[in-house]
């Protein structure tokens, strides 16, 4: 596959830096909207193959995008390990039953991704028939510890008192829980990866409310298990990976230590400094709200700056994908999105 | 004064590891519950300098903190300049008249502290009278950059969409606004020195939501500002100060810059690595979600944590004030923070 996203995650050379958009399936297109409703809520549209497929592909019908995401939440996961899930309008993804105790822990299932995931893997397989050929396809999974704070708050959660509790007072019990989940992460994205996917990724999207040392035990620790043993099932594949942590920006020093090619950054932290304590390639970081309050001029200088920042900390301007720092608003404006798109690609180009 | 806190603030030699913690007179502790119920409404009870003072001290008579924080709340200064401040119950703080145009920033008040907050002049006066001689009091004020996110956004905010419009589309106008409210907080803590604080504190608890260069533009840069003014107003005076930017672990080298003694620092950066990125007094930082749902052994585990990689870190434990990473929450055990104070003496003795 000839993919400029695909040889910057494995730090080849490139003619200009690629960009792709955490979430680029979602809200801010009317499209979007319209096939959701056609499915009737979120959840039926991640578990429908075809429209799952439908909504993965519209963003690429409009845009210059250099990868696609398959369409799907990170939520599946638990909910195939047998939680109940529900998306409230308003107040997001919910599980009427979270976990309480070590029972509950006890009682969740051993998934197999190829059954109990399956509209998953019929998503991926219908996508790697309709992508063009040269469009790489990133399948995804949330961090263990992302699924496990959802699994434990019941859903978001503003000082995440409830996993914290786990963290502080039954630490050996979480772990039970979290390798559990490892375990169900790492078979999905091996699935995944069998299905066709050409990059994978973890969102470790609430790592960063955890201090340094509980991010080393309860975070970071799984993020590991999880590469290891999808290595070690498939130990011939030439499948990149990328880990984001929401926050991470502190801990770069950590993640470098992953056996993974990609580390994403969120926007708080300089893409120079970020290049100083890591090795890897960079994904990131441009500020999502951008999209929804800025005009062309200000965009433009935004990714300006951020290009410039990484070459010349890199000495080069491969090795960097373009990216927002964190999923798209629905507010976005989807001609600010192509602007974006296509001025990254022009002021990329090598 | 013969204090723990203030020495170590100067970066002097102490026995100990001195401790408070920030929002320590708040909703954990029954008797607060009590006071503020008889005022009628949180905002009535910043306004009463009786009642403020009697919170303020409240926590001082149950455990041995190394200092007290005058009780009142950031949003004073705001509604000073003319915008209508409530307390709607489980929402948090709202302006009914949240800033819109420029027109808005132009009948802003240039506020007289003496007058316009002559409440907070009048508790501090109160605790001077009334604080143990040797216990140091701390006044505060918001950041510019943080009052001004909740002028503009009219309460907390997920995204901050409204201010960062004004970021990205219109900064030379939030430049005007910050410029005045940077006047009012300067001239509000020049104020409270006059009336008698011992310290001044900076809240800038949204800092963290900015990219590392709007940061700089946009907070940072009015921190300074606020700091010089006060600076040149009281060439002689010794009172040492205090920046907490909430998220601000990635921009400690830029945080380092400004004129002030000390940076609080919250729970997600490894204060080790804190100490290498700056020469001033640290404090922290200590999750607090702890003190809710952690027991005692936990507890002083994660203390000799902190205590450790901090004096490791130093070759010395001075320069370190115990602190929590962010304000301690309703939820917090009594008895907890008893433990926690004790123990962090205890352990740090010299």
């Amino acid at each position: 596959m000839n993919s400029a996203f695909l040889a910057t995650l494995k730090q080849q050379q490139s003619s200009y830096t690629p960009i792709w958009l955490m979430r680029q399936a979602g809200r801010y297109l009317p499209e979007y909207r319209k096939t959701r409703e056609k499915a009737g809520s979120f959840l039926a549209l991640c578990k429908n193959p075809d429209l799952a497929t439908e909504v993965t592909l519209q963003p690429l019908r409009r845009f210059a995008l250099d990868a696609s995401i398959m369409f799907s939440d990170i939520l599946v996961v638990p909910e195939a390990m047998g939680l109940q899930l529900y998306f409230s309008e308003g107040e997001g993804p919910k599980f009427t039953n979270p976990i309480q105790s070590t029972l509950d822990i006890d009682v969740l299932k051993v998934i197999n991704p190829e059954i109990d995931l399956a509209y998953v893997m019929q998503t991926i397989r219908n996508l790697k028939q309709e992508l063009p050929k040269d469009t790489p396809l990133i399948g995804f999974s949330g961090s263990p510890w992302t699924l496990a704070c959802y699994m434990i708050e019941g859903g978001s959660s503003k000082n995440y008192e409830k996993i914290k509790a786990w963290v502080y007072a039954h630490p050996e019990q979480l772990h039970v829980l979290l390798d559990k989940v490892s375990i169900a992460v790492a078979d999905y994205l091996i699935a995944q990866i069998h299905a066709g996917v050409d990059t994978i990724m973890l969102f470790d999207s609430w790592g960063g409310v955890l201090s340094e040392s509980a991010f080393g035990e309860f975070s970071h620790k799984y993020l590991a298990k999880v590469l290891t043993r999808i290595k070690l099932a498939l130990p011939q594949h030439h499948i990149p990976s990328i880990v984001f942590t929401k926050g991470g920006g502190v801990w770069l020093q950590k993640l470098d230590q992953l056996e993974c090619n990609g580390l994403g950054i969120d926007w708080t932290i300089n893409i120079a400094k970020a290049r100083k304590e890591t090795n890897k390639a960079l994904q990131g970081n441009l500020d999502p709200v951008i999209l929804s309050v800025a005009d062309r001029p200000a965009i433009k200088q935004q990714v300006t700056q951020i290009l410039n920042e990484y070459r010349e900390s890199n000495n080069s301007a491969d090795g960097h994908i373009f990216n927002l720092g964190h999923g798209i608003l629905p507010t976005a404006k989807p001609d600010n999105v192509a602007y974006l798109i296509d001025i990254v690609h022009e002021l990329s180009k090598r």
